[in-house]
């Protein structure tokens, strides 16, 4: 068969293609750049693209997300069209561009991390203090004589005793092969990198010439199921020098994890799971060191903190019976492993150390935010909720610490919404409803592209006190200038067209709404019936840590009038971000801290809600703004009932 | 070129070869066993073989070791002849073929094994007492239920917690890819391997299906210059199961130490050499395992025990520096490496730990030997003679020890003599001159083949005792119906053509004698040199433990005779065989000692006797039968003077 010419507008980029082949293949081959946030299911509408030319074929799936008038324009979804013959000609209109990089990572917990080291503290004699899992020493070797006869590598383990207090050093066997040659063809001097994750026996895994103690960096990575976010840190300051996100190329194959554990477990699919989410680590490194400008091989360590599923899937484990009852994972604790045995770059010997998971369901994200938010650090009860793909809630403090998971969705990250977006560029992140007039805000003061989780918590809220939707979430007023029904399905526009990025109107409707609740519901159940089970309600908690991409301005008040957040005394809330992040971060910044995070691993105890008795009643019951037994939300019950 | 057409006689065996091939070069290639012991050098004379046909060229070197009559016949060194063209036929004569396995292994140290443990002995709640650097525990998992819902890991560590008195585990990354499967299609039944090493930190590196716990070895190898043995152990009860021994094929790249450093270091050298240590070991291995009647991937750990040169070779390790002042090795302390990784079969995951060195030149086989001996343990003092290819000295007791080396040549092993040979079937060990008549046995009652190193010390103190040779080692007595001349060169014919098995005569000629005297007389001067620096003489030593691959009737009075070992009182004399091997073999066994052998690494103090002033005269005064200051052996001295 005849290849069939593309050209994808506005790049003007001309390539071929098979006939038959899907469009959004095609572009994913070729590096243009297109959405996708369910792995080209057709079930996120993410990946609209018009033909402007040239004869196609579009499956139908997916329909949903494209208006009668887009259809009538051309408007197809990439990842459900295939090209048939001749010339085709594809328009990728703004808001179908992935901007990855432009990910908002909002990490509000950098603020607690103590710095490691100051170079000026670097004195012979002592460790850094707080240890970073990787660190680096300079030694300068006297040269051998008759009287001083030590091999090669004693004469090091002697300089280094003076320069650390390592009670013993062991060294990996791979650095002892071109040891002789390199330390006699650089009159004696060297680098010795020590690994610490076993504290008391610090392995020398890397010895070479000259002084490059100045390049010691590691990378935290927070590997969600929805998007990537790594961090390079600089190891000696214990700075960050840079951030990155991305979406994880595994959405490809399934946009939760469940679908990806599918996936992993038939026709060899672990291979191509694990290839995507390295692939999208490695992209985010390159990024970090051009920027820096530095080299890959200045990468010495990396920490991941992931759910169970996610790290078993960068680790190259099968997942397979995370997913059936009773849940099991291959581990929860995860040995150190050679970062390149893997497929991370990074220097050949740097090493990837996974932040300890719980259970099936709570996973090395959710330790290693517990840490940043110090929960296990003090005697008032703490609860952290983590919102993400999932939503996973811990209860506890300084002496014992429960935890749930609680399948939420991804409605909070802009998936499964027909205008939600993740909190970039052009987001909108703030809404006001005030005499029939929308106030909104956008991230980066773009134009408007969609709405972020901060958005959509705003929108909820403002359309409940508007009285244009009622506390189920069902539209009551229609004649509101900024209602319509699209399709018999009524929706409210936050942003006309004509003041959008797109052209296009970006709007939340009753679906939009309804998933939303689902979303909420599912959390607020879920901690309720952690603590009653603790026998203990919400007015125990001293401390509720909300993490998670919100976007920048969630506002306290809106987040607990939807009932997402229970309604405690305000300043007793605290936003936190990326709290996952902020955890590996801190481990990889001191083999103390991943030593603790273990140990509060070990300390948690899971509740496996999906066999909990109560679980299913209290959803329901929580399928309301903010919930059905209006007691539980005083101020909220106050508040509506002040407007009568 | 026509090849040509070369067969081995009496195998029959027909090759091709290319004309100028050397001999054996052709007959290594086609796994024809012919003896050699310079490495194709010319200079050992062990590769005779007879042209019986065909077109050859013999280069002349080595032409010494050859009689005029065997010249005649048309013996050449196989090492020195290039076949030419046409049809070639060689006779390879049972004095030139390798009997590789039937070397002795004289290792009298056995006695003092302590057995690991008895089966019934293995007990939940104890590690066996002397912890083998491998062991194997079974675990039968009870299945993962909602309530009992750990990690297929920590299921693991929860069951081997119940056997082990380990405080902690760890797990070797490859354990983990495939566990999920391996447990779940395995009934939950399966055997882990810990290792041992860091005994406070005991490694998970093996997790296998089933219960295998009855196939745990290990390799204990004494990696000699000349020699390599091998010995396999069952793990479990501390048993010796099988012994192999074999010439180091690296004897084609160089006979001794220095000339295997100077071709490894190069031309790209280092390769062949580990290549050629390794292969030889292999083969051992698969001996081993097939006389046994188990499987390559029963051996789990491999202890090596070798001068620090075979130390750096076997391990990949580039020895040039230890060539030359001020003669520094890369490492004396060596990290446990994956064996597969040095190319050694066995377990894939097994591991080789190699026994440390102290210096370039006193190496893993003399700190295993101290331990085998004990020295390190009492507070008597006590001296370790090991006779290799080199020969070293070590001196102390449990407070200190003191150590040097003596470059003694491999005259006690059969090297650079006309017919010795190492102590293997048909070596005569033990001789007898009385009323001129000659007495002798051979091992295993074979017909004589050669003089192994107890048969030339024997025909040493023999000859001067009969006084057919003086105390300088020359020929007095030439009309001795056992002394000829051949080619200027007086000679002692201990067995003559037709009762030797070679229908050859076994000799020893002037030539060898003062060889042998240049090796007991680096040796003895050595170990007077060490004792002076010390403000001692001979009569401190309380015991004298004399190593080597003597044959195994060694004869105290014969040894003390002609100098090789300080006359002191009979009973302090302890012949103990291979104590590199017994050592090594210890430290397999038990991960206590082979950290105490690593102590006693560091503890030992090496002497440079290369710049030391005294050394080289104390050589010329040792150049004599047994020395030529009397004084130092009055009860030989007594002897010679009761005889008049």
């Amino acid at each position: 068969m005849e290849p069939v010419k593309v050209t994808f507008q506005p790049d003007r980029k001309t390539v071929q293609a098979q006939p038959g082949e899907k469009v959004l293949e095609i572009a994913a081959r070729e590096g243009v750049n297109v959405n996708n946030l369910c792995g080209g299911q057709g079930v996120c509408g993410k990946c609209r693209v018009k033909v402007l030319e040239g004869k196609t074929r579009f499956t139908g799936k997916g329909v949903g997300y494209l208006s009668r008038k887009e259809l009538e324009e051309g408007y197809v979804l990439a990842c459900q069209t295939e090209v048939l013959e001749g010339h085709v000609e594809i328009l990728i209109p703004p808001e179908s561009r992935k901007e990855d990089e432009q990910i908002l990572t909002t990490d509000r917990l950098m603020e607690y991390d103590e710095p490691v080291a100051l170079e000026e503290e670097r004195r012979p004699g002592v460790f850094l203090k707080r240890q970073p899992l990787s660190q680096k020493f300079y030694v300068e070797l006297p040269e051998p004589t008759l009287d001083d006869n030590l091999s090669d590598l004693e004469r090091i383990y002697r300089d280094l005793r003076k320069q650390t207090s390592a009670p013993t050093l062991q060294t990996y066997f791979g650095c002892l092969p071109e040891l002789a040659s390199m330390l006699r063809s650089n009159d004696w001097k060297a680098t010795v990198t020590l690994y610490l994750r076993e504290m008391d026996h610090p392995h020398i895994r890397v010895i070479e010439p000259g002084d490059t103690r100045a390049r010691n960096y590691g990378v935290a990575i927070d590997v969600g199921t929805t998007t990537i976010v790594a961090q390079l840190v600089d190891l000696n300051k214990g700075e960050v020098v840079g951030v990155e996100a991305s979406h994880n190329r595994q959405a490809r194959y399934g946009e939760d994890v469940i679908s990806r554990m599918i996936f992993a477990c038939s026709r060899k699919g672990l291979d191509p799971l694990k290839n995507a989410v390295v692939n999208t680590i490695n992209t985010l490194l390159k990024t970090l060191v051009e920027k820096a400008g530095i080299d890959l091989e200045d990468i010495m360590c990396f920490v991941g903190a992931g759910n169970t599923t996610m790290t078993h899937l960068l680790l190259g484990l099968e997942p397979c019976h995370i997913r059936l009852a009773p849940y099991i994972p291959t581990a929860t604790q995860f040995p150190a492993v050679q970062a390149h045995n893997v497929g991370l770059m990074g220097h050949p010997q740097s090493i990837l150390h996974c932040m300890p998971c719980v259970s099936s369901y709570v996973g090395g994200d959710i330790t290693a935010g517990v840490f940043a938010c110090g929960i296990h650090d003090r005697p008032e009860i703490g609860a952290l909720i983590d919102v993400g793909t999932n939503g996973e809630i811990v209860i506890g403090n300084n002496e014992w610490l429960v935890c749930c998971s609680a399948s939420a969705g991804p409605a909070f990250e802009g998936g499964g919404t027909k205008c939600g977006m993740r909190a970039t560029r052009g987001a909108v992140e703030k809404i006001n409803i005030r005499d029939g007039k929308v106030f909104y805000e956008t991230i980066g003061k773009a134009g408007a592209r969609g709405l972020c989780g901060s958005g959509l918590i705003d929108a909820m809220a403002e359309l409940v006190q508007a009285r244009i939707i009622d506390q189920g979430g069902s539209f009551i007023d229609l004649d509101h200038p900024h209602v319509r029904v699209v399709e018999d399905v009524p929706e409210f526009v936050v942003a006309f067209g004509e003041e959008t990025e797109t052209g296009e109107d970006v709007a939340i409707t009753e679906d939009d709404i309804s998933n939303l609740i689902k979303s909420k519901g599912a959390i607020l159940a879920a901690m309720k019936v952690l603590l009653e089970s603790l026998g203990m309600g919400f007015e125990d908690l001293d401390h509720v840590y909300l993490a998670g991409g919100f976007g920048t301005h969630l506002n306290v008040e809106r987040t607990i009038f939807i009932g997402l957040l229970p309604d405690v005394p305000r300043e007793r809330i605290h936003f936190v971000g990326n709290s996952s992040l902020a955890g590996a971060r801190r481990g990889l910044l001191s083999a103390q801290v991943f030593h603790k995070i273990e140990s509060i691993a070990r300390t948690m105890t899971y509740f496996e809600l999906s066999v909990h008795p109560d679980y299913m009643n209290e959803f329901v019951a929580a399928l309301f703004l903010p919930h059905t037994q209006m007691e539980l939300f005083p101020s909220v019950r106050a508040m509506l009932e002040s407007r009568g």
